[in-house]
């Protein structure tokens, strides 16, 4: 008789206030030699002990005392101060920090491990990013519920594999090969080094944020490349390819300009343009972790055949001539 | 036989490492109805008091705790991140608390004065004025000394006059009248309520940071009004008179470009184009306080007449044909 081992894993809770559904995200661990890029030794695992240990139990805690966070909000000032919240999170997470932080203080935490939760806290610039993830997620999955919409509302990646998932056309995933991507590396590495690009981070450009929102990130440049005026470009061209700007998050250096958010696959196809994506590049060797960061396209054949069997599904559906 | 009372005031000691000379300021209020603005009444006796009783002991022995902190690294980390530190502070603040946080923890001030920081902390934007000022008048004081300098190196007003000095002519002052500021008005206020052009925070000007630095905020305008290509290009304009570029503060927005720093009054009277000062509005009815914030110039006379007298020391001194 096999015995059943049940385990509870700590997330953030995001609510889509609106609609009513959820998302969920570890906490961020930090760059670098990293479980979610593939680092695996003991010194990872003796930090994924401390968040169980002592992160997770002061965390839960601030939030309840601190009550829900208006994701939100924190992003769009975060877009006024520089981040994209894909790859660059140090204004949001210096905004979370100072919200978060007199909540800290009331838990029933010793003096000893708040004085670590801040310290880790401090040291990692990419906490926000396991906040503006599922706050991503949260906005895209009713999208993915209206019919006959040619919005892209899932974007992933596995290191091998690059897919899509279009609302018309429900769960079924689009497909192609994962890019290399294109960017700078940490000290010691370099393309060679690279695995094809990995993920579900990319649920922010899915979103309107990230590689799309880089305008207003120009500073962003030093972790992934490029100049700003690259980063003015970039965002500049998705408008080409989506169907809104956003109403909440603006970006000063576009004279406040709305982030481009909601990717039309008929307009991918039809203007060759293809969604920019900031993220992280993984190192192709086991238990080595994050080594280093830039941008990377999906493959235009996703769109193509998404396309198509939307194509095919109003045609089985009598809705073409 | 009169008595003697001797008080002390908490301030933040601000030290240039390289000349080793020190600047002082106490810390920031808040916005409107404060101190510094004119307002006395018994919410800003109060509100001074809780100051004096909680936020400066616990900020002292954190400070001890932390040792020294690097401003010029902070001002340079927030100069990426949408602030000029005069009139936008949003970002050097939120880094300050995140790198003061755990420091503040560990001071034996009880948890609900620690919360009672934390919340004050958080409520104030401008936390971080109170820092960038005594860090560019550390930086500026020293210029003074340079023998034949033509560099502005005080810019200050008291309301009814703007003044400056320069490094050639020492502790001499050449003022003009005060301007009234062009700005964004609190709600309820306008014009009508402006007091001309009041206090010393125009030294990050003088230091090449506030007015100067303005391209790499552009968020700003919200608070003292104009567009971001405003901002763009009065910090543009900025080059026309001065001497150098920081090597420190770079915007990314100007591409990385450094602040310009080193206000020259030759060439301010060779292009008429003045200094460019961020700033807020103070009431002119007694006891109100900030009634909003905006741009101003200090009169074009203060720079004719510095030169004028620059002139007359050169041909005191035998150093003119």
């Amino acid at each position: 008789m096999a015995g059943v081992v049940t385990a509870s894993m700590p997330v953030f809770i995001v609510e889509n206030k609106t609609q009513g559904n959820f998302a969920y995200c570890t906490m961020n661990e930090g760059l670098g030699n990293v479980l979610r890029f593939g680092a695996y030794g003991d010194d990872v695992i003796k930090h994924l002990k401390w968040m169980e240990k002592t992160l997770y139990p002061v965390m839960k805690q601030a939030l309840e005392i601190y009550g829900p966070i208006d994701l939100k909000t924190m992003i769009a000032q975060a877009a006024q101060m520089g981040d994209e919240v894909h790859n660059r999170n140090k204004a949001a997470t210096s905004l979370f920090i100072r919200e978060i932080a007199s909540s800290i203080v009331k838990t029933d935490a010793s003096k000893e491990d708040q004085v670590a939760v801040f310290d880790f806290l401090n040291s990692n610039d990419h906490f926000f990013l396991n906040l503006s993830m599922p706050a991503s997620k949260s906005a895209m999955d009713p999208v993915g519920k209206v019919k006959h919409s040619t919005i892209v509302y899932t974007m992933a990646r596995n290191g091998t594999e690059f897919g899509i998932r279009v609302a018309a056309l429900g769960d079924r995933w689009f497909t192609g090969p994962a890019a290399i991507i294109d960017g700078l590396y940490f000290p010691g590495y370099s393309t060679d080094d690279a695995n094809p690009d990995i993920g579900d981070s990319c649920i922010t450009e899915t979103y309107g944020i990230g590689g799309f929102a880089m305008a207003t990130a120009p500073a962003i440049v030093q972790f992934v490349g490029g100049t700003p005026q690259d980063a003015v470009n970039y965002t500049t061209s998705m408008y080409e390819i989506t169907l809104e700007e956003s109403t909440i998050y603006k970006m000063p250096p576009m004279n406040f300009r709305g982030t481009p958010t909601g990717i039309d696959i008929r307009l991918v196809v039809e203007t060759q343009i293809l969604p920019v994506i900031n993220t992280g590049i993984a190192s192709k060797h086991a238990g080595v972790g994050q080594v280093g960061a830039g941008i990377v396209n999906p493959p235009m054949n996703c769109f193509t055949d998404a396309l198509e069997a939307y194509v095919e599904l109003l045609e089985s559906e009598g809705m073409l001539g």
